[in-house]
Order: structure tokens, then sequence, then C-alpha cells
């Protein structure tokens, strides 16, 4: 089996400049709620999706047609369809239709990756498929965090645990990246109870301090999609 | 007690910005090798230290007549006295000297620090010292990594860790800081075979390529010294 493949995480958008690598195929994360909210769209068959980093591009999106999910600090904003819970991109909002979608810190992350060889949308909810992608490809990885406001985030780096663990028990991959190996054991700390681990994630405390932490069993529970939506010059698609 | 004073870890200085509170005493650390480097200086009665940011300017200090520690990627400098293995810090070598100190992250870090409150220079060596000035002090703490090139390091993560769960149990602290979540997590790991858990850091790598790794016990072992160096206006002093 080949090792010689590359596997790094980053953790914040701010840092990837640090491990940029063309070569690569980048996984994008932000558990909450940004990738778990677009795998979601995706599993019930939105047609596209375009990840918009400030507001007034969002605007002009929905003065242009578009249904437009846009929040800021877990607020919907006035013009907007809906905010960017998961469950509110239900197949009877988004199937077939294409979705603007502006997020604090995920589309960051995406748009700092765009120049990779690919930009996958990575989260829980399609966990295994991403997995069996990269291991498929003959690429190095890159999992980049979106991180929350230029900080590190727990809930990204378990995702980056998770997947990190599955690409490497595949021995398709090796690592000596310090990141990637935080990542793995705070994955194993986390993994016989993920629920209880992540009521320790600070983001948890903005949720639900905002009446927002119905999505944390949800965007926590692997393989719920096999869908990978794939990012590509401006849009999201399958 | 008072729990009200935060305590907050930053994995690199590039994300220092995002957590800056001037009111918050500084604890900068870079385990292999700076911080534990100066500490040692400390407890063998060096007058004071300089970090020097640029090797220009280590050079200016050499023909200015100090004592020149500088090295790049783990190699001493042509015109530098040693470089900056902890077991070059001699009481035979430095003991009433001043000695100008360059190196990769160690320097950046500090510099980057300077208007904070107090910056004090923490290693495993001054770990219960610097705990119990933190704790007596009645001020927010936070901890700067030095991290490798703008990367996450797992050595100064564990430091981190080991300095929080300090502060913690002491109950005049709190946190909500993901960073210091994973940091005390990532110690709890650790903690029962310090150096077989290191074996895994890419610090190690590097330095065992170089044939640095001598040091690795010892700069992982609490507590050999009591000294605090405190930088102040561009010198580092007890």
């Amino acid at each position: 089996m080949n090792h010689s493949r590359n596997l790094e995480v980053v953790f914040t958008p701010e840092m990837f400049k640090y491990f940029e690598n063309p070569e690569a195929n980048v996984v994008v994360v932000d558990i909450l709620r940004a990738t778990s909210a677009i795998c979601t769209a995706f599993k019930n068959d939105v047609s596209q999706m375009i990840p918009v980093p400030s507001l007034d591009e969002a605007r002009k999106y929905k003065n242009e047609g578009y249904i437009v999910a846009a929040e800021r600090d877990g607020n919907v904003l006035d013009f907007a369809d809906f905010g960017n819970s998961p469950f509110n991109f239900t197949q009877e909002k988004v199937k077939g239709k294409e979705v603007a979608y502006s997020t604090t810190n995920g589309t960051k992350a995406i748009h700092i990756a765009r120049n990779s060889q690919m930009v996958i949308i990575g989260s829980f909810i399609n966990l295994s498929a991403v997995a069996d992608l990269l291991i498929e490809k003959e690429k190095d990885v890159i999992i980049l965090c979106a991180g929350w406001k230029g900080k590190f985030c727990l809930e990204d780096t378990l995702f980056a645990g998770a997947l990190s663990e599955l690409l490497l028990e595949s021995n398709a991959f090796q690592t000596i990246c310090d990141s990637t190996k935080a990542s793995t054991d705070l994955w194993s700390l986390a993994k016989p109870d993920i629920i209880s681990y992540v009521d320790k994630v600070a983001q948890r405390t903005r949720l639900r301090k905002l009446g927002l932490d119905d999505v944390i069993e949800y965007c926590h529970t692997p393989d719920s999609a096999t869908e990978i939506p794939i990012y590509q010059n401006g849009i999201i698609k399958l």
C-alpha cells in the first residue's frame, strides 16, 4: 500500500498559507454550521449553492432572485430567506433550487482553499463518503477547519480527527503534522460519547445562548448522507 | 474564591491578534527550545538577555561585545558563541553576563506580546513558579505558544495544558476558550508518560535529524528552577 501521501490539518483559514500545497485535495469543515448545512442541502437535492463572503453580495443575490441563507453571529439577516441551521435546508425549500449562502467562517475557508486540486465540503454528515473519495484519489490531503473568527474551534478539530483516523487506518496516508496528531488524540477522547464531549465546546455555549443548539446532535452524527459537495469556480455542486 | 479571571491559550504568534487583551499577563512558551533555554540561563545567573528577532540584529550585538546565542532551523550561526540548546547556558558561560538571543519562533512570540501587562517566559523548567505568580496577580492570563513557522506545535500546547491545569485547579480562573480545553485534554493524555508522548511530536523529528534531541527530556521535566524571567522594554530580566 502506498504510504507516501501527506495528511495535514489546519486549524484556521488564516493559517492555511503556512500549509499551502497546490497538489492537495482540501476538505473544508465548519461543523457548526456551514458545512453541515451545505451537506444537508445536497442530501435534500439542492441543485447548486454559491458561498458568499460578504453581506453586500448576499443581498445582491437576493435581488437577483436567489434563495438566500444568511446570518451573522447566529442571527438570521432581515433580507434572507433563512439562516444557516441545517434544519432549514429541507426538500420542500431547496430541491432543484439555487441557494446563495453567506456565513461567518465557512465561506471564508472555502474561498481561501479555492486554488487547491479539489475543494470538498466535509462534515460528520458525509464523513465516510469523503474519506472513501480521498482514499481513492491519488493526492495529498489538507483538512481545513473554518475556526471561529480566527480562533481554534474544537468541533471542527474533532471532525478533522475523525476523518484523519479513517485516512490513516486505510494506510494510504502518512503524517508528521502536529495538528493532525492533536486532532486524532482529541477525537480519541471524544469518540466514546461525542455529545457529552462537545458540551465543553465554546461554540455550543454561543449557540445555546442564541437558542440554536438543537442542531448539535445532528451535526455530530456520522454518515446520514453520502453526497459530496465540491466547490469549483465559485459554485458548490455534486 | 474569585473565578472571574479569564484564561486563554493561543497556538501561534500570528493568532495573538484575535485574543489581544491589554489587561492580561502573557506567558510566552517555546519549549524546544527558546524559553527552556532562557529559563536555564536565569537559573544559572545570567544578568540579562536581549531577544533578537533578526540575524542582522544578532550580528550587531556580537560586534558590540555581547555573548550571542543564535541559530536558524537548529543550526548554530557562524558569528554566534553558541546555539540555543539549554545545555549551552551553563554557569561558566553565562553567570553575570549579558546575552543576546536570536531564535526562529520564540523571540517573535515575545515581541508580539510586548504590550501586555507582563510578558513572562514560561517553560516546564519553571512551571509551578509561573503558576504561583499568575495566581497571585489579579490579572487575566494568555498563554502564547511560539509554534513552528506559523504552525501549531504539540510540545508548546502540552505546556499550555499543564499550566492551565494548575491555574484552573486553583479556582482563580475560568475559561470558555476551545484552545484551553484542547490543551488540557492533550496534557491529560501526555501527563502519565510525557517522554513517550512527545515521541509523536514533529519538532522532535526535526531535532533528531539534526542530532539535537538530547534536550527533550530536560525540556519536559517540570520544576527544576524557580526563576521567572520577565520581558520588559526589550530586555529579559528577573
